[in-house]
């Protein structure tokens, strides 16, 4: 088999644990199989360097800071080589440059286009297990620049992609895709398996263990993904197409509690009054979530929406700045809300799921202040101080338990 | 012009050095000059990066030394370019990949092959300052190699053969190159031009400013070195073919501490005698410098020559061990003892400098232990305790406080 590992950052933050993952991927090795391992900078190494640049220019270069952070992989991969070195097995450490892992040209965020696999293919041929530094890329100037949040997981996911890997194993600090945060709900069960798209609704929706780019590269060129513990020797949940969904409709509750409701009362009711308002706030580069429109009195309209508790004030902002164009009654934002979501493939054939939802928010006593659904996903916004309890009262509705 | 100018770790150690660096540089560009600048690893950053790497690995492979020393240089240019960018001028930082940095293959100590300058000039031709990573290269297989002792210095150096620089300024801690250590003989003096072989002898020798590797190359390709200070204004020390000698014998005069004198006594008098013994240190790696024989007693001879002090123990090891093949009376060893020399392009065609400087060391009361010369070089050893009453009377016999 080949196999990419991918490890983050507090995985590899000091020698011993550096020697446990060495250890991890040479079991691997003496099995016989060819392994690829992905790195992340070293702890909090990357917080470092942004400090050591904004002490020199509090507003670096977008292209100089790339050129900064990607010292932070090449370290760990260069002390990884060693590690495994010093086990007896051999090892090679490779940069974005050496791996032609070709990107978008915008620092910061790039995109990952292309990866010319031949240098990689020869080292595993030479029997060697193949460390490269996650979260970097080079651009069409030949130019470093970095992949954004979740970066290195999306590096393994390409990787995988390029080299058709039989699989893609993401160590992380928990041991795999849970029905619900095992940390609010008690009788949380861990999953074996779950789609793609059962996971990306996850990670929109808060559970983030891994970040949404990365599955969809994954989703897109059909890479079987595999959620494991750096930790444990756990079996973790393995996240692909066809998942098993074990006859059940739903396969995980999530929360989210960095959510804010503004409401915007009393618009005219007139065409191009949701597009002014959505308009005005996709320019100001603020993300929208749930969207609700319901009549008001005397001819206006009332629209509510939920955006992330950071971006609140700036929301409020603009609609503030654009008071003539929207002409509003008044306008609300409520910070104590929550967002409670059920998710799960197997709803597509079952109306009844939201019904279900409801029923039990309702005998718990909870209610609910916008409702917004998608094919495989039922997401309520209630008051935060619910959130534990809605969770909870969905895991048992649903049979989550089991 | 076309300057390019080096600066060593020392000179970027922290945020102020940056600055102080970056402004310099700065003044050049806005004069209209284009620049190159050359830097090593920040202050002590490569020792750490040692320290790192042993910690993991006592005997780390040489290729992941040198995959995990290149980023010392990387987040020295990135700091650098966001200075830059701070003081409002346009500055690009680039690694040995980008400016395609072609050496030997060997890590650790590799030697620059040749340089592919498009991208160097390109960015020039933008107006930009362009920052490039000191010490370090790529080799035939497409990984870093470093470039060994006073690396960066030679980076400098071929960067200025590759562009066709008008100069390449090497800023150190001191101000240029002087007759004698100014700390040691008093009235020694900054001389204002030096050829490239006075610099080579004197490098060789103790004076240590320049990197041998680097003069060594700046003399194939006709590259005008200037030694400056990085704390000072002052002019500094050219280093260049046809340097003006001030119509004097003597340049300069050196010394060297590091040095133990071994005699190996009573050897055989018969032929290959004398290649048995260096043969054996050639072998063993250990670098011989004076070499003196002198007729026995009965039929024997006595063989001394100098090696560096680190190098003594390993040196009486191996006769040791070769003890039958040598078949020496016996081996004597002397540590405190030192080199002094004269260095002078000028006493080439000037057979009296050799007798003037045994005559003022005689003066000096100082006795002689052994005698070397080249072309353009006189070199004594004598016992450690008189070096600098010999620098002194040396600098004095030939005038060299002018």
């Amino acid at each position: 088999m080949l196999i990419v590992k991918k490890f983050g950052g507090t995985s590899v933050a000091n020698k011993e644990r550096i020697f446990h993952v060495a250890k991890r991927c040479i079991k691997d090795y003496r099995e016989g199989h060819d392994v690829i391992v992905v790195l992340s900078a070293m702890g909090k190494y990357t917080d470092e360097l942004v400090d050591m640049a904004r002490d020199v220019n509090p507003r670096p270069p977008k292209r100089e800071m790339d050129m900064l952070f990607t010292i932070g992989e090449q370290m760990s991969v260069a002390l990884m080589a060693m590690a495994m070195n010093a086990l007896g097995v051999s090892a090679i450490s490779l940069n974005a440059f050496q791996v032609a892992m070709h990107t978008t040209s915008s620092y910061g965020n790039a995109r990952i286009k292309r990866i010319d696999s031949d240098r990689i293919r020869h080292e595993l041929d030479q029997r060697k297990i193949v460390l490269i530094t996650g979260f970097q890329g080079i651009n069409k100037y030949d130019d470093y620049t970095t992949l954004g949040r979740g970066g290195s997981d999306t590096t393994a996911v390409a990787l995988a992609a390029a080299l058709h890997a039989d699989e893609c194993q993401i160590y992380t600090d928990v041991d795999g895709i849970y029905t619900a945060d095992p940390r609010v709900v008690k009788k949380a069960r861990k999953l074996s398996e779950i789609t793609y798209d059962e996971m990306l609704d996850l990670a929109t929706l808060g559970a983030g263990v891994l970040h949404n780019r990365s599955v969809e590269m994954a989703k897109k060129y059909g890479v079987q993904l595999v959620v494991r513990s750096s930790l444990t020797e756990e079996e973790g949940t393995i996240v692909k197409e066809d998942a098993k969904m074990e006859r059940m409709l739903v396969s995980g509750v999530a929360a989210d509690k960095n959510t804010a409701r503004i409401s915007v009362v009393g618009l005219i009711d007139k065409p191009g009054t949701a597009f002014a308002l959505f308009d005005i706030l996709a320019k100001a580069n603020i993300n929208v979530d749930m969207i609700l429109q319901s009549v008001g009195r005397n001819q206006t309209k009332d629209i509510s929406f939920t955006v992330s508790n950071d971006s609140a004030a700036d929301a409020l902002n603009v609609i503030e700045k654009n008071k003539k164009r929207l002409n509003p009654e008044h306008v609300e934002c409520e910070r104590n809300v929550a967002k409670v979501s059920v998710v799960g493939a197997g709803m597509m054939s079952n109306p009844g799921v939201a019904a279900k939802m409801f029923e039990c928010l309702f005998n718990s006593n909870i209610n609910i202040k916008m409702i917004s659904t998608s094919e495989i996903r039922v997401t309520v916004l209630i008051d935060e101080k619910d959130t534990e309890k809605a969770m909870n009262a969905a895991h048992d509705a649903f049979g989550l338990e089991d």
